[in-house]
């Protein structure tokens, strides 16, 4: 039988990061395609007795719950989050299955056909798909490594007058770099005058290497009720969880929360309720403590791999934090066809160009730091090492 | 600041049911406004164990997993539905969180504006409210005890060219009725005659009373791909894992799980883990024996409690199985404005009005005979059965 679909499905596509996935997950490639955490450094005891406590309180735990989420998580987000500037009331938080579904609901009740949003290029791709699904209209901001060009944006700003800027101002995906305060203050001032919402996804702020370098969120220093700002427990506890959430203004968080009773109901909560328990018998500070450091290792050990590449063609900014380092190389280089021959040498990565909302730079790769162990990286990195140097005799030749 | 939202944002309404529960689960109304099964029946100790197990296991389980829903959940959802007569790969099956997402990530694949969608009526709320989500234009078709009546519905598909036809035809909520076998095959036929997909929810049918006497699903009956059929372990473990499924065509099933990729990357994988060996080493059979009986029983006492009504005015079907018991009153009575005189009594149901696409009948209500224990069913209802008979003395008088 043939089914008559939505015109919306026209604009789903499975994510090209998660088919490259597919692909690598067999044999022996060693991947540093993914954006996974290492979950050899999942605190599975801890999150097994939080379960454990979960599954012995009250029964009616167990129950159909609050589309917003379970109150005392909601509460103890909203202290955590006031340790890091951002005040708000529990009642301004949605928790959502991942901050995934923090983008899909927001652009659900926020987006038009044909609605603008600004984004800085390249961006998080699976933002992009979810923005793309609901036929908005992406622009992108010409930024530089402090964020995006005040000008551009206000141009665009004018011109197009989007709906919301979207942006991943801490240890970006996948450009793994950091907006500057100036830039983030820029950004607000202009959001504010021209009433325009900011949408602030940081899922990496916790993995910053060296505490006195970041700025604050943007969210932090937003006096006007204009930033929806959505964070998970995906990277510094586990994916597998799926909780995130969402804080803002009360209007939209109170519609994203009627957009997600359609949706599904509420977020799982026995999860909800261990992860209530974690955050209160466990260190969840000294794990990310522990996190950070064993990241940033990863991070130097990739780095100076990287710079054994001969020649002084390729380049890379130093991450401050995150899971990615992102590489430019040589112009004639395009890493889509590179990554077939890196794979056959049993390497992987991720093609820079998919993240690109337009002119998508084919010299660019994402390389992931955080899932493989130093042997690994050691190993993946010279293997990817040879390749790059091969590429470069090619041309030469 | 004045935000800017979607045209989408008119269709979402907070469910009238919940808004009754909140104000409901205060002091001491006993309630049969819900659609709750029974907290005190949850197997806590078996769910315990389980999620102990899917700690213990592969830490590559608490990893970012498919969006498909876990491989091995997926074979033994096929398995446990092959011996219901629905033979189907697991590939053709989508782990969500919970049937309402699938009933949403059908719709968004589904339906552009307008496009019509046949139901019975009345019909499940949130369902009706996913469709109103997606501007699909919901049309009722004419139903007696045993389903859609074939002549309105052949007329409906044929005048309006329906893109799918929705049905809860097993202990349907909130009419607690079943369709036919001849309802059924007529549905099918119809629906192959016309090239229209039926949407077959069936939250409700394990709970049957009389194992002998409810009809096959629909779905067991398709041989033509036209059946997409969606089920949840939310009534028969607990609502708060979130997990259910939806199993057809493949292609359809495909979209799904794109448009599942991106509004949530993928259902809570602890609890799918967990869920698998629950089905492995729990008596999950007889545990639904138990969930039958006892539920039974609580059917019977509200339905004896019911006939103590004074008069011969109240009409109701004796339900075959699941949570409910559909109430009509005297055609005077509004059962929306008895609703206040009734909790002021402390106890508590649903007016059945909103679940209507058309022609609410506003002397009907739902009343829920699964979450309340004996001594409580009986203590409400007196109170219930005191505000009816006062209602006709009121009309007499």
């Amino acid at each position: 039988m043939k089914y008559g679909f939505s015109k919306r499905v026209r604009y789903l596509k499975s994510s090209a990061v998660r088919d490259i996935l597919k692909v690598v997950n067999k044999g022996d490639v060693i991947s540093f395609a993914g954006g996974l955490p290492d979950e050899n450094l999942f605190p599975v005891d801890a999150i097994r007795r939080a379960f454990d406590q979960a599954l012995t309180s009250d029964r009616k735990n167990l129950q159909y719950g609050e589309t917003e989420g379970v109150m005392e998580l909601r509460e103890r987000l909203a202290s955590r989050m006031a340790t890091k500037g951002i005040h708000r009331s529990p009642d301004d938080i949605l928790v959502t299955s991942g901050s995934q579904q923090a983008i899909d609901l927001f652009s659900r009740i926020m987006f038009n056909r044909g609605d603008v949003i600004l984004t800085e290029n390249p961006t998080y791709l699976a933002a992009l798909q979810v923005f793309e699904s609901y036929e908005a209209n992406i622009i992108a901001v010409d930024s530089d490594d402090d964020g995006m060009l005040e000008e551009d944006l206000e141009d665009k700003i004018v011109r197009l007058k989007p709906k919301c800027i979207y942006v991943v101002p801490t240890y970006s995906n996948p450009g793994g770099k950091v907006w500057s305060l100036e830039r983030r203050k820029k950004l607000l001032e202009l959001a504010d005058k021209y009433h325009v919402v900011i949408f602030e996804d940081d899922p990496y702020g916790e993995i910053q290497f060296d505490e006195n370098e970041s700025p604050p969120s943007i969210a932090s220093m937003d006096n006007n009720r204009l930033v929806l700002y959505t964070s998970t427990f995906s990277k510094t506890v586990v994916p597998a969880m799926r909780i995130g959430w969402i804080v803002g203004p009360h209007q939209i968080i109170r519609l994203m929360a009627q957009a997600k009773q359609a949706s599904d109901l509420h977020t799982n909560s026995i999860s909800q309720h261990a992860l209530i328990h974690l955050l209160k018998d466990f260190d969840f500070d000294g794990h990310i403590t522990t996190l950070r450091k064993t990241y940033l290792e990863r991070m130097n050990m990739m780095k100076s791999l990287l710079d054994s590449v001969e020649g002084n063609q390729i380049k890379y900014q130093i991450p401050k934090g995150g899971m990615f380092l992102w590489v430019n190389m040589p112009e004639h280089v395009n890493t889509t066809e590179l990554l077939s021959t890196a794979v056959d040498r049993g390497v992987a990565f991720v093609p820079g160009a998919p993240f690109y909302v337009s002119n998508p730079q084919q010299n660019t790769m994402r390389l992931n730091f955080t899932n493989a162990e130093p042997e690994k990286i050691k190993l993946g990195m010279e293997r990817l090492v040879t390749v790059i140097n091969e590429s470069q005799y090619e041309f030469i030749t």
